[in-house]
């Protein structure tokens, strides 16, 4: 009973047609069942949550609350080369995470063969476009970079998508952004497997009357988010099992290049309280092993 | 298989130690099941996805990529007078569903038998506290009304955690806000239903440099966001069967109680478009009896 109830349509109701919408609304291209959850052995969960049709109540709920949807929940997307949230207000994710090491990191794919592309996945209200960023002085940045997955031509070209992209200043992009993602790879190549997650910040900072602002730009007919800040998330998995954590802060404006990428670190807790995520707790269930590297712990 | 699998806290790992955190650990007071979802017949759903242990991955999965959980996704809260879904970012809502009609509008909770309190459901990196609203010279501003929950103490008091709360302007959140909610009552008392759904906006404006910006002030060591605006949809039941949408945005300002409430409505859309939810195409699912009133229709 169960069990029948959890393959209908109707049955992903409680968690919204905004979850079930999002989950199941996925690019023409429909590579649904290929993406990275698809390959972990739990994954019959993410289908049948996504397997949200029409809301289809039983007459009689004393209380129908979500009898007309509810206008949103998480938007997750499972790629090829990365598990990302979106986040609908800023049009840009929340977070995204890849899996690196030797593996992902050779083969022969090619940059050239990519296009920035809308993801269509997204509703269209929500969704930044290429022309947002033309002439708005930003670079489409890269949260998962193409550069990590050189095992996959798909994968390489998922991360195109602009729900992947945030928009970058040039310099920081071009110059010490690039650098802690050739330095994330090259841990990639010295470990068992490094898991990256990279996102956007809106730090507050105290203005002339004493009280703290958040203040960004957005960009585009879609008002595409700037974000002030950027953060990776490095979770190196050692050889001899040792988990160890970097966690880096870059402000989105040029930095010089020659700061060593030291200087960045940061304690994962103020990533933690800054960007409504967490990250320790879930590692703990995995390990207790853990040391987190801090650039208190650097000096 | 997959019914006990399902029922296994390792199961709902797919959907991320997240989620599943964030729908189980309920505060301590453990009302897990009592809340509106838990009155709708597809409920065993939440729970279900809400069984979140540890990850208990088996060993062999090709690419592990949410090994280590991720970061955060929906934070769903179902409580006696409303569904809410938390942005831990923001430490407020996202927004705030409620159900009114003229059962829930009579009896005698008290509003003088309820306090503020923390919502330790939230991680309490990313919770709102008492202390962050003192001195701050904003309300504590209720999104899920307390007035629309006379039917039930409980209720009532749910509405007081500051999950259910935003900074408010005093002025607004004891005038023209305050005539939106009795307004909302009202149309319940003449109506079969009225579905509200409230919740904060970050607008963006040009400044000076021709360029658009989103900037709102953060108060308390929290840095509890100030939204720049609230919007409140309003789905109304009628006895006929027809479908009534009202969709209104106020300022977080100062508002002339004097304005009539109509100069507030604006199209569903723009609400859409700024808070990243979606609202029409939940309620298409559910009828087709659809009659959107904005200011333009009732000029």
């Amino acid at each position: 009973m169960l069990r029948s109830r959890w393959l209908l349509p109707g049955a992903a109701l409680a968690l919204g047609a905004g979850l079930g919408a999002t989950l199941s609304r996925r690019r023409a291209g429909g590579d649904a069942a290929e993406g990275l959850l698809g390959r972990l052995p739990v994954v019959p969960v993410v289908p049948a949550v996504a397997a949200a049709g029409p809301p289809a109540l039983p007459g009689s709920a004393p209380v129908e609350l979500t009898k007309y949807g509810l206008p949103g929940l998480a938007q997750l997307r499972s790629r090829e080369s990365y598990v990302l949230c979106y986040d609908p207000r800023s049009r840009s994710a929340l977070w995204v995470i890849e899996q690196l090491n030797r593996d992902t990191l050779s083969g022969a794919s090619e940059r050239a063969a990519c296009d920035f592309q809308e993801d269509d996945s997204v509703h269209e209200y929500h969704r930044a476009t290429n022309a947002d960023y033309r002439g708005s002085g930003f670079d489409r940045g890269h949260l998962a970079a193409a550069a990590n997955h050189k095992w996959s031509q798909k994968a390489m070209r998922d991360t195109f998508y602009l729900s992947n992209i945030a928009p970058q200043d040039p310099h920081l992009n071009q110059n010490a952004w690039n650098n802690l993602e050739k330095y994330s790879r090259s841990l990639a190549r010295s470990n068992k497997n490094v898991y990256v997650c990279t996102g956007p910040l809106f730090l507050p900072r105290m203005e002339a009357d004493g009280k703290m602002y958040v203040k960004y730009q957005v960009i585009g007919k879609n008002n595409v988010a700037v974000p002030t800040h950027f953060f990776k998330v490095l979770i190196l998995e050692k050889e001899s099992g040792e988990i160890e954590l970097r966690s880096y802060v870059m402000p989105n404006s040029p930095v010089d290049d020659k700061i060593p990428l030291e200087r960045f670190l940061v304690p994962i807790e103020s990533i933690e309280r800054a960007s409504g995520l967490l990250f320790v707790p879930n590692i703990l269930k995995r390990t207790s092993n853990l040391k987190a590297i801090t650039a208190g712990s650097k000096r």
